[in-house]
């Protein structure tokens, strides 16, 4: 391939999706593992939280999303969401030509590898866990005993910006209480938002269990592939960040920050609906 | 008008719609006061929750419902679901021609007649809080003072089941405490989950504060306009009872019976894009 050509396939972005404003922790993970890749996100807040929606919607709503980011003429597509990588993921690396990557097999890769005595627990929203699928995932490389738990109180905890409290303690004590009764040594930390809660899990949870934060596996796995594709960025200039979603673009830029860890600015809306009739 | 007609025209159903569950706590109060009502709920379980979407999403998802029930040739449309009263009851007075009731007006005049020192707190979705609806409505009414707070916790927590313990308690308890401190004497219960959450409530508040349940206050305005209009049933036989929802009608009929105070059968989906289509 001409040095060109290859160059300008290179530097085409990475496409990154979820529901809402989850899925920045791991565009913020991959942007700190791969600086010079340009990331365009796509946060689907007209229809956020997608943890408590049917399998068929989830479908539905990741392959409008996957289209458009498609006509953005990515390299690589990011599900960087929990729900959605366990609904969606095997129908996306069928429909779509470019690598897909989700945050379940990373993760789950992540647990086996950290988990001395072979003890995992998983915690998520009620879809992920319902699905099953940190669950096959770890069972499908490992015979680690696995232990799972729904938090569907963790989102809005986090969202609420109450997740260093009193009572962000109380609730995480109430949901870990039986995977600590199963002496797991790694914890699965199955959806987006739980990273921001880190700190008061690792307080609950001892030093003795190991906390596998997927966004950050999954952003490790991204490197990998493009790497091994010869399809890493060679482009020497600052990358650019991108930012689409579905509904309120203004919360959006407001309240992406602190999942983003840093400012975010240019948020636009698109109409998921008009799209899908074009 | 020939009787006959006239007694078709009082038999047609009552369209009741809110972004999930929530309303059916309107639904059931209706069901209490207007036994002999027949009634079809809509519950949008694909966009739920509405609390954190923009005006613009829930105008659109609410027009959408209403065509859809006015199809199903409803005699009176009932908005059980603050953030859609908030945002899309204007719109739709002025878009269809039945009656349309929202649970803002209704509650706020409860309030009004309740707050024996006019001081009057209201607790609320993001979405309800920001739009300043009741706020609006209660001072269109009276010189009460008001007070504000949005509760973006109480509605998963309700969803959790966790409406009665300890959690739930300190929750209400930093949630209450702002409006406490300014010796509200009614409390408008801004959103239809919070029904479920009036025992802790009550508690919080002591007994100088007035819960008003805005459910039932909207009940007893639909009965109102009917007894006014001359539109309230002649039926004698058993009223029927009809579920759609726009994801997930299992979940919904699993959970929906904890709103609705009775078990819920035959819930249908139906794909509201494809009806915006047509």
């Amino acid at each position: 391939m001409p040095e060109k050509i290859n160059s300008a396939l290179k530097n085409k972005p990475i496409g990154i999706f979820d529901s809402g404003f989850g899925g920045l922790t791991v565009m913020s993970a991959v942007n700190k593992i791969l600086p010079n890749e340009n990331l365009i996100y796509f946060g689907d807040t007209a229809h956020v939280p997608y943890g408590s929606k049917s399998k068929d919607a989830v479908v539905k709503f990741s392959k409008d999303i996957a289209s458009f980011l498609i006509k953005k003429d990515i390299k690589l597509l990011v599900i960087a969401c929990n729900t959605a990588s366990a609904f969606a993921l095997s129908v996306l690396k069928k429909s779509v030509s470019i690598p897909v990557v989700g945050v379940i097999e990373p993760g789950a890769k992540a647990a086996v590898k950290n988990a001395k005595n072979g003890r995992i627990g998983i915690i998520g929203t009620e879809g992920t866990v319902a699905s099953g699928s940190y669950f096959k995932a770890v069972k499908k490389i490992s015979g680690a005993a696995v232990f799972q738990q729904a938090c569907p109180l963790f989102v809005p905890l986090v969202e609420e910006g109450w997740n260093k409290g009193k009572i962000a303690q109380d609730i995480i004590g109430v949901y870990l209480k039986p995977l600590l009764a199963k002496n797991i040594d790694a914890l699965i930390l199955g959806c987006t938002h739980y990273p921001l809660l880190k700190e008061l899990l690792s307080k609950a949870t001892g030093a003795n269990v190991e906390l596998i934060d997927s966004a950050n596996a999954a952003a490790l796995e991204v490197k990998e592939i493009l790497l091994k594709k010869d399809m890493l960025s060679d482009a020497k200039k600052k990358a650019s960040l991108k930012f689409y979603v579905s509904d309120n673009p203004k919360k959006f830029q407001k309240i992406g920050g602190k999942f983003f860890l840093k400012k975010i600015n240019g948020v636009k809306k698109i109409n998921l609906e008009r799209i899908c009739e074009v």
